[in-house]
Parts: C-alpha cells; structure tokens; sequence
C-alpha cells in the first residue's frame, strides 16, 4: 500500500515508528505492507520517490535535507504535485488542525479524492469543517475517508459508534475529549496553580505554544462536531455551539468544588438538538470524574444498549499514529476482500 | 437472511422484538431483511416453516402450541432436523449455557456449520467449552462464526478486541464480567444482607433460580475464557483458572472494607500465563469501582494505546439481542461484499 504522509511531528512520527516496529506483525495481516512514497512538511520540505523512502531513515532525519540522494529521489515538488502526481493509494493528513479554514489540509485531501486516494485524517480541520465535502467527493470518487485520528486519538471511539453500535441508535454524546485541559485540572486538583499546570503540559508536550485551542475549548468543539456529523448526521458548527474553555478556573474554584464533593472537568456535549463544551462540576462519584490526566472518555447514549463509555489514552504520537494504522488496515482489508 | 432461533427466553425473544421494532430501519442497512423459518424451545416444542414464521405472532404466544396452522407449517420437527433440512442462512443459538459439555448447542452449531450455516452464539457454554472445534468446523465449512453477546451482552467488548483495536498486540483483560454478582455486591454495599440482594437479584430476573452459576463467579470465568480465547490465543479451561465466587463476602466484610475506603469487587483477570475470577477490594477511586448495578466493564491492556476500558450494560434482552444482530447484521455485510 503506497502512501503519502502530510506531517512529520509527533503523530506522522509515531505512525512510521509502529510501520518500523511492527513491521513483521503487520506482514502478517493478510500482508499489509506500508510503502511511504511521499513526505511532505510545513517547513522543512518534502521528499518523493515513487519506489519509497526508507522509514529507518526518516525517523532518524533531524532535517528531510539530510536524506540521502538515490536515483529517482524528488526534493523539490511541492505537497499539491506529490498528491496529483503520484500513484499513492492514500493520503495520510497528519498535519496540525486548522479550525477556521481545514487548509491547507483540505485542499490537498480533496485533490488526493480526486486522483483516486483514499484519504485518512489524523488532523481535525478539514472533518470540523467540511465534512460533508469530503464526503461526497469521496463517495464520486468511490474512495475511503476515515478519521479515526481525530477524536481521543487512537482509542476507537468513531470505530465503536459507527460500526460496533451498528443497529443502535445513538441520541447523544458527551464526554471529556481534550487531553491537555484535562491533564491542567488533574494538575490543579493537585494544588498547581493554573499557570504552572499549563506550564507544565507545555514542557511535557500536551500542549502548543499558542494553547488557546486547547484551553479555550476549540479543539474539544471540533471532537464534537466531528461526533455529531459521523455518528447521527447532525450538522454543527462551532458558531452554533456555546464553547466555554477552562483558563478562568482559579484554584478556589477548584477547592470549592472539592469541599463538595466535586471536581471540575471540561465536557463535550452533542445531541441531536445542538452542542456545547462547558466546565462543568461533576460529583467525584460519576464515571467522568474518575478520568484523570491527558485520559479522554467518551459516553454514547443509545436505544437498544443504554450508555456505553469508553475510556482511554487522548493524546500521544504512538496512540494517534494507532489511530491512522487502523484506518489503513481497514482501507487495506476492504481492497484486498474486493 | 434466513434463520433458526435456538431458545425463545429473554434473549431470543429481544432479538425478535428488534427485529419488530426496527423492520424499517434494518432495511434502510443495504436490505437487511431477516426471516425467522425455524424456533427451537427446551420444553415448549418447535416451529418451521420454509417461509418464515410471523414474528409479531412469536411475541405474542404464550405457547408455541397457539401458533397458527398454515400450510407448510411444521410443529413436530426436532432441533437437528430444522438445522440439517433447511436452507438457513444462520443459526442463531439463544439457549442457556450448559459450562460442563456445552450441549445440546454445541451438536447443533456443529451440524449447522457443516450443512453451510453461520453461527451466531448469546451461549456461553459451546464457545467456552470447544472454541477450537467450532473455529475449525467453521473455516472447514468456509462460515463465519460470531459470539458476541457471551461477553457483556451487546456492550461490544469483543468486536473492540477483535476488530477495533486490530494492529494492537492485548497483553491482558480485566474486568467486572457478571452482571448478577455486580448488582449483590452494590445492594449489598447499601446494606442489604447476601440472601436479600440475592433474593431480589432473581425477583428482577437478573439471577436464576439455581444461582450457582453466577454467584460462584463460573459465569465470569466463561466469559473471561471466551476473551483470552478471541483476542489473545490463551488456551484455558475451567480447570486451569482459580475461580472464587461472592457468596461468603458477609455484610462485615462490606462494611470493613468500606471503611478502609474500598468496595468489593468480582474481578475476573486473563492474561497470557493464565486467568482468575477472585472477590477483589478495589479502591473506591479505581475507575471499576464506580462500575455499579448489572453494568458491566473490561480494560484491555494493549502495547500501543495503554489502557482502553469499555463499561456498558452486561445483561439484558434488549441488550443481549443487540449483539446477536449485530453479528449477524456484519455476517450480512461480508457475504454481500462479496
């Protein structure tokens, strides 16, 4: 399975490192062998070779500059020819979200439908955004889009509402989908000031430099809308929602709340009549409140079932990288089964 | 999709009720359309008909005796005579599970797996006691064979380790399996005494009248075979696993531990070297202490993600239901792929 990979940080990273790893293990699966043909970073350029890169080696790069010249090597084309020219049977967008515009991510997952790449997404702008979109044109095209990426990384919450939940109903979701506030408040719960917390989930890697999509709750926003569409195709936009993030949390409020029995969480909450992320305080005693660190969870309500939580890593290069592996295998399972 | 129904209790009686309720919506999932031509009961007698039998009439019935005759319509036909003359697409088998030989189910899913049937199993008994014989017969017959509502009901917990978390290597299971026992020991922790929960666990039908099953904790012990077995290729049996039941946890023991801050818990554990179903005390900030009532809970440990814990409904017909059409919902999306 040939590959382009949009993003070479953390996530883009893991990914090639479970590809290095696993290697032999995943052979194994009705053999899936993952070929990277394409790099492509914001700033530090790209490379093409449609025979493959060497994963070893690009995990190893501190620059893309220093790969090793070969016969058939490209450094020069940009993220737009890679996509068009290429035989690559997917796209793997793993590049930060942009949730004003999903660009450049967008265009270029548009391009690779339109070339006749599957397209997987660990990178959240272009689902918040234009879900629909890329769902049609992924649909004329006859090709795959799956995000699983997007949402508490790789714990499967996408794979368990829409398609372990098959043939229920799900009415509502709600729960905590923004590892680095979570982790801030876990922090706070601690006696950290809200500052140093922050502080801290910078250094630790959790949170940007700029952290105002995460502690302002935009990222959490973006989760829900993407729930909301892919689970019970309603339509949200972050306009139409009441987000709220965590920064005016003050450690008195953090202590009142503990004086009663309580703790502060951020929670997503999407149903079929709209959405909202608002701090909330939860009883020490419900399910959510036990979820601490960059841990996410997340609660499906449901007809048949009732609700069904899943609970799990949020965050982290490995665990996202997971989340694009299993998209590819499953890409992999329904061409090869064709 | 034509098929047998082996057993007319809660379980199988919510199948039927879905497949009422949700006709419309079935449809809607590329044509799914089932047709019940054969219902197998221990003491009521059988039904067959070539046809299909009505399913509002099944619900209905106090005995399948008041059924309706009508032409082509079979009363006397034994269970193994449905499986081997008919042309059912699936065998669904609904019937309590027998933990010592797995029988009548286990002959009867044998024979529909060689005469071309799929299997679709709520028993725990012939999945716990043969897995390798029915896995074998399966793909010698070229038929699929799905058993998840034997591990907490439609809560997928089995669909997440098989399907969802694929790529991942589970290292181990652990979990609050048994949905009596869960609802003793939360009574019990609001001061009921043993023989009262108990007494009222069975009056809401949670327990049986011989309890023993449950409460000596072998039910938990099916189910956490069942989970080594599927997910990570541990061969166990009954034999091999130090099992303890509730039933000598006294309201002393509750309060003792209570005060130390902890709650008891029927756990039961599998790993690689092995498995275990002990009364455990668990802290009551231990994410499966707030696992209450007939709700149930499994945490996978996985290489790549870490932990990845699933709580929902563990019993129920409704629920249990669910996992049945769920299984046969993904055998009818395999076999119109392709």
């Amino acid at each position: 399975m040939k590959l382009i990979l949009i993003g070479l940080g953390t996530v883009g990273r893991g990914l090639l490192r479970i590809f290095h790893d696993k290697r032999a293990e995943l052979e194994s699966l009705d053999g899936f062998r993952p070929i990277v043909i394409g790099v492509v970073t914001r700033t530090r350029g790209t490379l093409y070779h449609p025979d493959g890169l060497e994963i070893e080696r690009l995990l190893s790069l501190e620059r893309l500059g220093d790969y090793p010249d070969t016969p058939g090597l490209e450094r020069g084309w940009d993220a737009e020819r890679i996509v068009r020219a290429s035989d690559a049977d997917a796209l793997v967008e793993a590049s930060p979200s942009n949730f004003q515009t999903g660009q450049p991510a967008l265009g270029l997952c548009l391009a690779a439908l339109a070339t006749g790449k599957h397209v997987v997404l660990a990178n959240k702008g272009p689902v918040a955004v234009a879900y629909d979109e890329l769902r049609e044109q992924a649909k004329q095209a006859g090709r795959l889009l799956r995000f699983e990426g997007t949402v508490m990384a790789g714990t499967p919450s996408l794979r368990l509402g829409m398609q372990a939940l098959l043939g229920c109903r799900i009415e509502s979701a709600r729960g905590i989908l923004n590892g680095t506030t979570n982790y801030i408040l876990t922090q706070m719960e601690s006696g950290m000031s809200y500052d140093d917390a922050l502080a801290q989930a910078q250094a630790l890697g959790y949170a940007e430099s700029d952290p105002s999509a995460d502690v302002d709750g935009w990222d959490a926003a973006a989760k829900a809308i993407i729930v909301a569409r892919a689970l019970f195709g309603k339509h949200l936009t972050f306009d139409a929602m009441q987000v709220k993030g965590i920064s005016a949390i003050t450690p008195e409020d953090i202590a009142f709340a503990r004086a009663s029995g309580e703790r502060w969480k951020l929670i997503a909450e999407v149903s079929r009549d709209g959405g909202s992320v608002p701090p909330v305080r939860i009883s020490v005693s419900h399910p959510l409140a036990g979820v601490s660190g960059t841990t996410n969870a997340i609660t499906y309500a449901t007809d048949l079932l009732g609700d069904v939580t899943l609970i799990g890593a949020g965050a982290g290069g490995a665990q996202t990288g997971f989340a694009l592996l299993s998209d590819l295998l499953e890409i992999y399972t329904d061409s090869t089964s064709r």
